[in-house]
């Protein structure tokens, strides 16, 4: 049997860095998909290990049952339907058996990821022989959340073969899970997150698991329902950023500068609502969306100018304004900022020959555009080879 | 007899836009100069009549002592303690006349600097032969206040040569008026200024005439005396700009978003009000200006990002502050943007090999550049050839 599942990335549309000091922020999950592919052993199949195959990594591990079984001691007490932290503990003991696997150290990142697989699969679908192939569309560590999309979708993927969801597995095509079954899912992909990322606001994953869009401020997570197709260009600028040290220095400008800086927060927080307000009205001719377009342009230059204001724009960012600009286009950059990504509105009436122009002018430059429709679904699987 | 003047040019150091929706603004004055040099026929020359030379336009006006009774029939009954407005009538007549000198279409602006200099000519000497000699600094129509340079440099060395002023024939070198004088000159200039400009806001040829800084709010100007040496490369974009039509588009974004916007002004207030204290702080050490100086960069860059979300920043002025963030230099748009000038700090411990630097890369992007002391002195006079 072999069930697949798919998870979106996500993007920051206004918010980024304010949220920490009070205001709202604006998520939405974006149209490139983590996909994870688990096939268990039919009946007859002697085979008995785990093997991870991370295709966009090119590593493959493989564990012998009974080597699991060391590892994670508890694993058998699996309950799927209550969500558990993995402990220091444990996360030290699979580091240790992970070394057998020489990872380069290029990709030592992948250690934590690894680890959270190991952590979900155990504890919801216990000692099992399988395969399990993960592919991305995401780039790693641009801020896109793919690591809350792996998590995401290796949960979705675990839980459809569990017992703790109710499935049809006669269902064709991509389906999503009830509610509840979301939830769970969207609890135990905050578990992963955690031994990946320490404290994770838990952003990432909602949006993934439910996607469309979500406003978020003081903690507090909204779903927001978009009424509008909004198409992005993100282009990644790869370079790294250090996300701590850009939110310390915010927090440091804000000691040095404390009226200005509350000020800017609100001028964020009235940003994010407004953004907010415009994607959930409904809309019906094509002057109205012009309309709304425009006024959405308008929101994320503003933002891109109160980001420049904390000071975590940079040079990259800078380059893909002024080359956007050139084409009439309104850019902001997502996420902590310092490289990372930006987005540009793709208006819903622009040609195909601009948008060409554009991304082949930014490749230029050295950097990654990616297309993707803004606010679409989150968690899907599937069941293959129903036989 | 002779008489030298020079009154300085102006920059916006902080607050431009945010000032016509009531936060404080702080202007400066630049240690970039208009000079106007007149002198009188000796008791022996026949010769009547007055002549303009407008140095850097390179044009020449002469017209015979009758023939301004005819344009200004009032000018025989000058007052010059008492800066009276030109009206329409006046403005009509003199036009008619200068058509006898062709001024050639590109400098058709001049025009009205001539007509300034004929109503404060003669309303403060009356119908008077003399050679006057105009020369300037400062780029026309940058944003730098070369006009109210003009006006109150004229009017001081009118007013230097009436009975309206007291002033000592003997002293050397440059010297300035009694603040009582001086604010005669500043109403006179203000007359030449709404001559040339309709509804001038009176900052200019206030800054031009008392030098060093001013905060201004609501129509109130308030004096700030500097206390740190502060050096700004002035880079004039030349990209003109219509500054109506920009600060209309400030107030229409304003509309249509008046929670953030009147946030964002509030943010520019708060910039303009600590960027005023800084100036006026003692600082002793080396270390006090060089923490000083950090602090004004990031409120430059703060107000930068602030008129970024106004909307008033252009192609032009990103491209002078991506190449000066090259040299790790901060700088800001100044005066309604859109083009025009972009101040850039120079820090009291850079080099000047990195001046020279960014100064030929900035010029070879086709901007002129300028280095100018900020905050020094306003109008001077002195007398030459005293025999």
């Amino acid at each position: 049997m072999e069930v697949r599942s798919r998870a979106p990335g996500k993007i920051i549309l206004a918010g980024e860095h304010a949220v920490v000091h009070g205001s709202a922020a604006v998520a939405a999950s974006i149209g490139l998909y983590t996909s994870v592919s688990i096939r268990l052993p039919s009946v007859n199949d002697k085979d008995d290990t785990l093997a991870l195959h991370l295709m966009d990594a090119g590593l493959e591990f493989s564990w012998p049952v009974g080597r699991i079984k060391e590892m994670l001691p508890n694993s058998v007490n699996n309950d799927a339907s209550s969500p558990t932290t993995c402990c220091e503990e444990t996360i030290k003991l699979i580091l240790i058996a992970l070394k057998d696997f020489k990872i380069p150290d290029a990709k030592i990142g992948i250690a934590s990821g690894v680890i959270a697989f190991l952590w979900l699969y155990t504890s919801i679908l216990g000692n099992k022989a399988a395969k399990v192939i993960v592919s991305s569309e995401l780039p790693l560590g641009a801020g896109l959340g793919s690591s809350a999309a792996f998590c995401v979708s290796l949960a979705g993927a675990l839980l459809a073969l569990s017992d703790a969801v109710a499935v049809d597995f006669d269902q064709e095509g991509w389906v999503s899970f009830g509610e509840k079954d979301q939830q769970l899912a969207n609890r135990w992909a905050f578990e992963g997150e955690k031994i990946i990322h320490g404290k994770p606001s838990g952003i990432d994953n909602t949006v993934s698991t439910f996607g469309n869009m979500i406003k978020f401020k003081s903690g507090v997570l909204t779903c927001i329902k978009s009424n509008m197709v909004l198409k992005m260009l993100i282009t990644n600028t790869k370079v790294g950023r250090n996300t701590k040290a850009l939110v310390a220095g915010v927090s440091e400008r804000k000691n040095r500068h404390p009226d200005a800086m509350t000020s800017i927060f609100t001028a964020v927080e009235f940003i994010s609502n407004e953004f907010a307000s415009i994607i959930q009205s409904t809309s019906c001719s094509d002057d109205e969306v012009v309309q709304k377009e425009q006024r959405i342009r308008e929101l994320m230059e503003m933002n891109q100018g109160l980001l420049q204001c904390m000071g975590v724009s940079h040079a990259s960012i800078e380059t893909v304004l002024k080359t956007t600009c050139k084409y009439q286009l309104t850019s902001k950059l997502t996420g902590a900022g310092g490289g990372g990504c930006v987005l540009t509105l793709l208006p819903a009436l622009l040609s195909a020959t601009v948008i060409d122009k554009v991304i082949r002018e930014l490749e230029e430059c050295g950097f990654q555009c990616l297309i993707a429709e803004i606010g679409g679904k989150g968690l899907e699987f599937r069941f293959e080879g129903r036989s």
